[in-house]
């Protein structure tokens, strides 16, 4: 850890990442849902395995709730659980793409019934926020269209201003809402909120409390997200990341498996712009599907990349690089970068878990703990949490 | 008609598109499978629905089935159907990305017991063709990985060569395989046939009764798929098309409606290299996914969209085109292209309708016949079809 | 022309499209600068190739200029020379990409002193928009850097908001400043105005007289152009489009060349924003190359698309498409979109011009005037105009 | 480096790079070409950067030539100058894209004349490489057409066959030649030569001594280079690798600056296959432009980069991920090839650089060898080599 800055290594420290509960569910592809045993029941199964992976890393603390797929009875219930178990409830996030109603849109639907719904929909969101605590409400609509001419483009972004503003209006003093944006799917022609732009100009319509979410998944090839990443802090209104990754679409692949040099990049953005004190406004989410691998490790894995990438960026020597860019001396400046890219961290992570009191490799320690083998023999019966598409 | 030479106006009279028995059930992305009234609920439903786009089209006499979607217990009371209905059965379609079993791939799986169940998977689908007279086995394998290491590339390619093997050498000396390709999804890092050249070199290893598949929606962004058409034909190995269309992904949307001039330049790839005619050994078939509209119109829309493409490649001026080209006019060449296709076809093929005793406009006919309040009266109950994944 | 409305017919005889000068000069790819006998010696040269363009098809009154491609002693008698060949200056493009000094950048350049100078230029070019009565500075920048590190995106993005405000700053109460976005090139890694949303919060913080300009090549691959046209015509701040096509990056292909079907429904949002009228303040240029094609012809040809596809666009029956989007009809509501593109409108075109005193097909009387083989015949000796990269 | 088996550090140690004669000269954009003081004038300049690039990496004994670039009156006298140097002639790149005729093509080109003159050319390659004692002929086509229509697609690959099969039956028998494939540019509509299966269909019908070459930078987006890798290798026709990487298009940028986890997963594509060893007959060589860095320390840092990325693939651990990946465990799997990728492998290098004789740290030890400033001073007057487009 003497690599770091006092600073640096206080970063590292209170760094969080917030996990979502269904990532801990089945997921899968239009084609198929494969399922894994052990997988949660309920909101309350799948905070117990958030907790495990805090327990484990120390940097997830808190657990994202998707509406209504983490729909329970006792919303302070609920809370009290993750109390207990040394979690929090962090997003709400809404749910406006599964029911027959939202066939051709949500806040954009033609149909005025239907956008009434939908702002039902988030008002109710808005009221388990209060429940449990949560300051942020996370918006992404499915809306769109497949085919052109199926709808009018500009109509629906009226549509979804008005119904925006409502949403807002609605959101206590001490409640931010967070909207996201995609490129495409499931809408095949055009998407509503479908880039950073677009989202930026519905903020700003709405207020100081409405930001921008990034979902590193979310863009069209080619895109260069760390310079996003770079505007949107520059403008003050980059609120949240949905992290994962991808080598095609929306893959929602584990953080940093398919392009580490970019989630280094990005953390680079961070680091550089102040961005990633814990007071900064910016929240630091998973957003992730585990197809194909166990559910636990795949997040345990994701926290641990994010924070290697993030120790990277903290390596970087911001005075040295500063002074090769201020030269002009194109390779000299990336070599600084580079370098600390290079460096391999992981000694120095499990350096400062150990001074946390963790066990230095998290992975190892759950493999070890027969947490896997206690769910998979006790989460039998029931239903299996899943996407309930 | 008169604008068509008399060879140009047999090839359109004479042409055929095969449907999908599964674009007439329910389907969708991971996010929502949305229903739609009166859908079928088994395999002869479907073909009834097949019967009713022909009898208006007059260009789609035969069906693909899906095992297991459209797996019956006498496969020559369905083809009988078929038949009474006016239709055959064209290509049977195997389907191993369903099962548990093939969490990990099917053909190209590490472990050895799941290889031989896929394999006798598609031996299975070798007697539903002998039962249905259907002469051609179409492979599309879901085969692949989600992260890079999670098995050898080099390994699935040699797996995946033996199974074949085995699976061509199953064949009748009447039946041929048809092997397609697919860039992504839902394999995320790497897709064990994800270009033409992989199934080309299956394929030539396999012998002359292997051909390619190609689908339209299947490729990496920026990809010329009329070269791609241009180039299996001059090899002799140009098996099949499946025609959908796409802004992005697979989206499987209706051919021709996201890019029409696309689908133009791959038709006139066809006729330029005389493989339009029924013995030319192409079979053009659809596969899309009508998510948010009625099916049936949806597919009658797609046939009229190929008949159409079909009918402008027909009349490019072949010999004004070669000189222009001979001569390097570059401008003058491209005109003699887009001359073609700039010409609204559409009054030619309601001639050619009517001089076959067809209603001009299929869409207006099947939209008065009543036929869609009536399968919506009389399909309730019962499952509706769809990919049950 | 009975198929339009009076106020179609109005707008379609209204319509212009303004020319870049550089168009008819020689231009290539990096591998290689191909050269066309006839081809313009200096600005005056190039504004008789835009005249004789006007004067076949009545619709490209004006010329953009690019300094220094266009630089002469007078901008006066350039002027006057344009006046009397019946056409107007238009825009005035800056260039701050092909001195020593811009190897790093232009305005977002770490080196002050090259900032100053990229800044002057800009004044530079408002003196020519003065002395030529060009109403509009467009500024494309080469900014951006090639490798990961090598200057700060944001410092960069800092300074460029800085000079803009300066250049912004300089410009006449009847002047405009267009900002132009492009993904990439000649910038590999970062480019400083890659999408609208950043030409967007530089123009919101100049003021309203600042605009985004939308270049049809610029996009990321997948890139829904038309929602970028609608949102930016909700905003009121789309300034002007730069036409061309494209199949990979920013190829410059005359505009409909690729995907008239794109062109279509890009014409079809601006008609539907009823943007098309001349007072409506988006300006339509092309910014062409033709490497390999005749010049002349390739611009009479680009004019005809655009005036094709707004005849198209024209033509969409707005009311039956309003209805059938009210009620949800998706395949009816493309139908009536798709209706009218399927429309062949060259005998309408033809008629206008017609009615105008025109040549019904401009490209044939282009052909048949000599003007090519009189230029061909003149401009011998002297320097060909080109990009002087 | 005692964590390598003994037959991975003789791999490491044997393992060479081949770099391009050109990359020492200016390149740059169809935007600009920017200069470089001290940049080579003739190809006995480029071959003494290459050697001093060799003398402080010990990996590049090899160098690329370029016809005409590199032509010279006495290739004997060069050749002898490079033997002097400490370096070889590596392969001879043939070049038919910068002369008028070749406008519209050279092998596919319309018109016979032009062929004929381009297979001399390719004639004239191959007695070049008999004078140089090069063992490989490049042959990468910038054949292809920029509108639909424009030629015939399918012609151009016949008349492609014709003139390769010329150009291989002039070769020795111990010479060989490989064919580049090729996206788009500078063709923007379809390129003769666009992908790897084209390529390999050709070398199929040319012999045994026919191979392809692999520039990383020349897919579309989303391609799985590592997946082309194998299978060529697979089929025993990868002939050789153009290193470079690339953001967006064919950037050209220093190899493994954009990507460094795509090189190290190709590498261990490579050392899977065993094809790293120099008998394997796949040729590693470089492909850059430095348009904006220093070229000399950019082909170190690019030497250096796939020196590291091949000492990372060398470290994996191919049991353990053979184990895991028969066990289908996919996160360990993965975790096993990531192990390697996280380790810094620079102490290693410099160990064996050590050992070599070499300095540990060749970009610093070519920073303090006063070489740049000498070339600087040495180099005045003449013209600095290019591409001369």
């Amino acid at each position: 850890m003497s690599d770091l800055s006092a600073e640096a290594l206080s970063l590292l420290q209170t760094q969080t990442i917030e996990l979502p509960s269904w990532a801990f569910g089945n997921s899968g592809t239009r084609f198929r849902v494969f399922t894994t045993a052990g997988v949660p029941r309920d909101p309350y199964e799948k905070i117990d395995d958030v907790a495990q992976v805090h327990r484990l890393t120390g940097v997830t603390p808190r657990v994202s709730l998707h509406i209504p797929w983490d729909r329970v009875e006792d919303y302070e219930a609920l809370r009290a659980h993750a109390e207990n178990q040394g979690v929090t409830i962090g997003t709400i996030n809404s749910n406006v793409f599964q029911d027959e109603d939202y066939k051709l849109g949500s806040l954009a639907n033609p149909d005025e019934r239907i956008r009434r719904k939908a702002v039902a929909h988030h008002l109710e969101c808005i009221d388990v926020m209060r429940a449990t605590g949560s300051p942020t409400l996370k918006i992404w609509l499915a809306d769109g269209t497949n085919y052109p001419g199926q709808d009018s483009i500009r109509a629906r972004q009226d549509r979804l201003a008005e119904a925006l503003s409502e949403i807002y209006a609605a959101l206590d003093e001490d409640q931010q809402l967070v909207l996201e944006y995609k490129l495409f799917e499931p809408s095949f022609y055009h998407t509503d909120v479908p880039d950073w732009g677009t989202s930026l100009v519905h903020c700003l319509a709405l207020g100081e409390r409405a930001k921008v979410v990034l979902d590193t998944g979310h863009h069209a090839p080619g895109t260069n997200i760390e310079f996003i990443v770079a505007q949107l802090l520059r403008l003050g209104r980059l609120g949240a990341f949905d992290f994962n990754s991808r080598f095609y679409a929306d893959d929602d692949l584990i953080v940093g498996a398919a392009d580490p040099f970019q989630l280094f990049r990005i953390m680079h953005e961070i680091v550089s712009a102040g961005a990633l004190a814990p007071d900064s406004g910016v929240g630091f989410m998973l957003d992730q599907c585990h197809n194909l691998e166990e559910k636990i490790p795949g997040e345990i894995r994701s926290a641990l990349n994010v924070q290697e990438a993030t120790a990277k960026a903290l390596l970087v020597d911001r005075e040295a690089l500063a002074a090769a860019q201020a030269s002009g001396d194109v390779l000299s400046a990336n070599a600084v970068l580079m370098d600390a890219y290079s460096t391999d961290v992981r000694p120095l992570l499990a350096e400062l878990r150990d001074s946390q009191g963790l066990a230095p490799d998290p992975m190892e320690a759950f493999l070890g703990s027969g947490y896997l083998e206690k769910i998979r023999a006790e989460r039998v019966g029931g239903t299996a949490a899943g996407w309930g598409a």
